[in-house]
């Protein structure tokens, strides 16, 4: 007998007896195994937090009592439990459900996360209103994790929380690791108070909460006992516990960098699932991360910065290979961009590699402390664009247009790997400014792509194919699906290509050729269209009194769900049908 | 004999005798306060500092030892010792030197700022490179205060310091208040320290850092020695002390808020200069402040929210009013963000009230927590435009660019008291989604602005006067510059004015009806022109494929220095004069 089979909703969950629990963890955690072993998604965290997930809904009174997953990976133990069992196969495919908590999917949900560092601040929120609204006494519980609490956001709302009397329970997942392995002081600490070696203060009690722990968080009846005791604390209170990221897959449990999302595996043996050897582009990620290498082997001012991103952004490279001149920085974006801006006003040149949809973190620094000063950080925007199943919290869909805002910032998009490469190896050279590189997550388009480095002219674009009547201009990787579907065209002759690459400065050269030449202009981006790359051309055809038509394609202005990239691309119409259909429209209608 | 006179340099006064040092204290106390006393600007922070500021220059070797002033409200001392005394006096001015540190002004300012909370991430960065770069051993300071020190940034800076061996000094200048007096859990901690009262464990030392203090930061002996003997301890190390904020002039100690930027005052007395007794319209900040109050009477649900300016955004009169329902919660824009994000969970209406250029902050929160959710929170941007004095790190330019680009969010911009009153009114009745509401600093154009509330049709705008060939479009306070000049212009039947106020969503209607019977439009905004208000209206004309002309006056793609507002428009060519001669061009060229 399954128990999990009795419970659709925590209801089902809390009329099981004490001692029934360990058996419930145990087919959870399989239930957990066997879907994702085959469906993908993230692993290690919810195996982490079984026990934790069953003891929060037993003991409180969920979806009264309110309960927020930080980041939310973790989430997937909650999400079987409260009415998704029979869906969870559906987990971050285009219309099941989200990766993540998601407000609009269930009450259970109360806040809906994906970016760290959130849950504190939300729940506090939620115990205010509580207490303005005179509802009867209720609980309000953040689980947050060792590297996400070590944030500034997380810092923000402890602050603010320790001197309230609101009734929240942070529950601090300590498992010393976020997708990488944890770092900085904060996490020393920890690591102090769990050997005991700690001096006697705590330093969530000198923030004013009232600090339990640290206790085994996979020993259910402890967490359940603790839990139970701490419901009827008032005021801000941390319950510190230890987990094992991985818990119950041995291989995960060993690979934990691997295992946060290992793709499809061995349910039993936990083995990765080969993919067919068969030769393909390589990352973008990866390009970064070699060509990075290469070039702090001859420019000894190179540095390389992340915000707790290693491994997915593959600066891990450069950590492996000159560990002196690669900083993890934690999931700290607005410290790593000042950090950046530092190093270069002593003659450094910093690259500093943030998820597109994380630089929205270090907004402010981007703007004070580099481009007012005007000092020559290299931002690597990973995953720009759709990202896919990670969804609309995760879409780097944002930053062309809060970037082209800025004096003094270059924005360029490589269309492919060559593209990326010669540019990095041109911000390298001095260019006097800062400059934000954005690529999308995923596949390149050449096989050798080791190409020789060669200078790029700043503010010059690249002819692809001329043509007569329509322009397409196209920004980044995505021109490539463009070069493709071209010559697929019936009256191909009459379509022009160029590659721009640069958002900021413009090539403001071939522009007025491309506008004395051509009556039609469309523009393609994977990015939003309000202020993004089209806009930018539309800025300059109105400023130079040029009259052609200029479609934009991008993404429209509303937040685009969770699937595959080329779902979302076809979702968006900035799939090669979509584009092909697109122009040939366009062009009968000339 | 004045000490003061002296010197130009720190190399100058590393020649006094240490004895000689507590006289040039009063001798550039006096100095600042007879320049203040008739130049205005930050006053309380730099009588705070003196001591510190003179004992650091002369225990450390600067420039070549890095020294960077958190927030640099404080740096006056500094810049009158770094040979910029002679021209001291055209602080703030347009041409004179800046009010903050900065990296072209001079080589003792080793990071610009402005924004709270950058210094430690600044120097260490500095540190690294340094040690990178194998230079002999040097000093980086960072003098942070107790408000900046508790916001997230600060946090992440001190969480990464202190795993590294870098040799920085964060000075934690404890006064207990910001702008407003400080609050949070960590100032209730450093207050315990203070008295003696914490325990025996450091929050400081928790994060790996060599602790030394408190101590009384006006004793020049005292000082001098500790930071003798910080200079020879390696690492990362903090040392606490304590001082009043406008040391040494007895008002200013007494009036902590009002003496942080006093305006004129007596320089004996301290008494504030009375501005005549003239009928003026208020502040757009008390008719925030004023209309938030009476709005909350009526409705239970209605929050406010400051990170740290209840003073300069008057939110304080709400915290006067109704205690219960303001929240100042420090110097943490991205915990305001998703605090007021959790509250509208639960159904609270919060207004969030933060500087445009401070917003730039919480963009993620706003993103992510807010407009993805669809919460209703109602952001009230202080200071949009251009700010005066306060300069390039201040100036509220980029909110319509950054804000554009994110789906669901309502954003609007009052042309008077009248129109900021309705639109809070409005917000507050339930409009089911996040709305900002950016307006400038300083004052209205309404004697009688108490109004009654009347509900604003979202995504309408005003026509003020009807034309025959040039369409006005201006959005917010300087639509009232454009009526008042348009009949003074030769040809003014001609020119029509509409007052659009909301850039998202636009009055599409209206548009249809202005494109349909202008040739020509003007678009007017005190904000940055990329990605901007006039951006968004060329978006519209291009999608409908209307092609009359659409001139853009706005802020240029650079940062803007500091002056006073007047002289800003004037250099953006935003004042009465440079549109009426914009205007009259325009339609000579018909």
């Amino acid at each position: 007998m399954n128990l999990l089979d009795k419970i659709q909703f925590p209801a089902d969950l809390r009329k099981l007896k004490k001692d029934e629990l360990p058996q419930l963890a145990k087919d959870l955690r399989s239930f957990i195994i066997d879907v994702v072993s085959v469906k993908e998604g993230h692993l290690g965290a919810s195996l982490g937090v079984v026990e934790l997930t069953i003891a929060l809904h037993y003991i409180f009174n969920t979806p009264d009592d309110k309960l927020v997953w930080d980041v939310g990976h973790q989430a997937y133990g909650h999400k079987i439990l409260t009415g998704r069992k029979d869906i969870f196969a559906t987990n971050r495919q285009m219309g099941g459900i989200s990766g993540f908590p998601n407000r609009k999917e269930s009450e259970y949900d109360d806040f809906g996360t994906g970016h760290s560092s959130t849950s504190i601040s939300a729940v506090l929120g939620m115990a205010i209103a509580s207490k303005l609204k005179g509802e009867p006494e209720r609980n309000h519980i953040a689980v947050v994790g060792d590297a996400s609490i070590a944030s500034g956001m997380a810092f923000e709302g402890l602050n603010h929380a320790g001197v309230t009397d609101a009734n929240i329970l942070v529950v601090l997942n300590d498992n010393a690791i976020g997708i990488d392995p944890s770092v900085g002081a904060l996490k020393k600490y920890l690591t102090n108070v769990k050997k005991g070696t700690a001096k006697d203060e705590n330093i969530f009690e000198c923030l004013n909460f009232d600090y339990a722990g640290p206790l085994d968080g996979h020993d259910l009846p402890l967490l359940l006992e603790e839990l139970e005791r701490l419901k009827s604390v008032p005021g801000p209170k941390l319950l510190h516990i230890i987990t094992t990221k991985g818990k119950g897959l041995q291989k995960a449990e060993e690979n934990q960098v691997t295992y946060h999302a290992p793709g499809r595996f061995d349910r039993l043996t936990g083995e990765l699932q080969k993919k067919p050897d068969s030769k393909e582009p390589p990352k973008y990620q990866d390009v970064f991360g070699h060509t990075l290498v290469e070039l702090a082997k001859s420019n000894p001012n190179i540095v390389g910065i992340t915000p707790a991103m290693p491994t997915g952004s593959s600066l891990k490279f450069l950590m492996n290979e000159i560990p002196d001149r690669a900083f993890d920085v934690g999931i700290a974006e607005q410290h790593a961009v000042t950090l950046a801006a530092g190093m270069a006003t002593q003659g450094l040149i910093p690259f500093c590699n943030i998820y597109s949809t994380f630089l929205q973190r270090a907004y402010d620094q981007i703007i004070h402390d580099v481009a007012l000063q005007n000092l020559p950080v290299v931002f690597c925007l990973d995953r720009a664009g759709l990202v896919g199943q990670d969804g609309a919290t995760h879409h780097g869909v944002y930053d062309i247009a809060y970037l082209s805002c800025i004096p003094n910032l270059i924005i360029f998009a490589p269309m492919n790997e060559q593209e990326l490469r010669n540019i990095m190896y041109t911000a390298q050279m001095g260019i006097g400014q800062p400059i934000a590189i954005r690529y999308p997550r995923g596949k390149g388009v050449m096989l050798s792509w080791r190409t020789p480095f060669e200078k790029i002219e700043i503010g010059t674009s690249q002819m692809i194919k001329k043509g007569t009547k329509i322009a397409v201009l196209s920004l980044g990787h995505i021109g490539n699906l463009v070069k493709e579907i071209i010559p697929e065209l019936p009256s191909s002759e009459q379509i022009g290509h160029f590659n721009m690459r640069f958002v900021k400065p413009l090539d403001k050269k071939q522009l007025h050729h491309i506008f004395s030449h051509y009556s039609h202009i469309i523009t393609i981006e994977d990015g939003c269209k309000l202020g993004g790359f089209g806009s930018s051309i539309m800025n300059f055809a109105n400023e130079n009194n040029y009259l052609a038509k200029i479609d934009v394609l991008g993404i429209e202005d509303r937040f685009m769900e969770h699937g595959t990239i080329d779902q979302l691309h076809k979702l968006a119409g900035l799939d090669g049908e979509s584009i092909k259909q697109y122009i040939n429209k366009t062009l009968n209608e000339l």
